[in-house]
């Protein structure tokens, strides 16, 4: 038995809507993992996705057929690379509705010698783009560095 | 002139409205600390606040002379007893929109030896919401401990 296809979507959130178009059929039984933070850079006060949605619920709406997971848009670039937030191990946080693909992706960063945990459900998606745009704020505002941000602690 | 004075609101958020109809009169110009995480504790899949406001947001409409803040409720119980979220320092993260207000509880909670720091706007006690819950499911799932969660890192 193959071991499942995982594709990760590395792009802002603007560009989903076109590559779901585009490569949708393909995707088609894969695992797409979204790594967006929609926020509205426009203003840095807001999420440009509904308040009661996310960008990858939105992603999984217009891919029936793929196995959609939310993954790696709470770590900062620089903390997957040195595999430290503020000097302790990273965490990838997964969320989605299909447990064995969770379960793939997990290994596939374990694997990779970085942690990640369950962070639940499809639903959770929204939480984790509020953490993801929170950590930015905090960022900007200096009240952290871009290495640092939010660890996930036993 | 006298420091001041930081009523922290350690309740349940449905207690939240009762507070705010009996006693604000008496909160008019004080520091309101709200540490709430309405969590729908019958379905734990979602807050029970609009998905575009806050408990935060929507005690500070109740309070129009109280200088409003969001803290404390990223933090576990146990963390704030401890100083430590999962073996590091933990931080309380504090919203607001009165710089002032903000300023005063985060010398209240560092003179106490626990770190506190500026999460922005009145707008982010979404965020900080968001967090808190995400927080919990992490918990309850065991992907975290109590004594652990989200840590904030420079």
């Amino acid at each position: 038995m193959w071991p499942p296809v995982v594709v990760v979507l590395a792009v802002p959130y603007p560009a989903l809507d076109g590559l779901a178009a585009i490569y949708g059929d393909q995707l088609t039984g894969k695992v797409v993992v979204d790594v967006s933070n929609p926020v509205d850079f426009a203003t840095f006060d807001s999420l440009t996705v509904s308040p009661d949605s996310s960008a990858t619920a939105e992603l999984a709406a217009r891919l029936p057929g793929a196995r959609v997971v939310k993954a790696f848009n709470t770590n900062f670039a620089g903390t997957l690379a040195s595999g430290e937030t503020g000097g302790v191990p990273v965490t990838v946080l997964v969320a989605g509705d299909d447990a064995d693909a969770k379960k793939s992706l997990i290994e596939v960063v374990t694997a990779g010698g970085v942690q990640a945990g369950d962070a639940g459900s499809l639903k959770r998606a929204r939480e984790l783009e509020a953490v993801g745009f929170l950590q930015m704020v905090l960022a900007v505002q200096e009240t952290v560095g871009w290495g640092g941000g939010f660890a996930v602690r036993p």
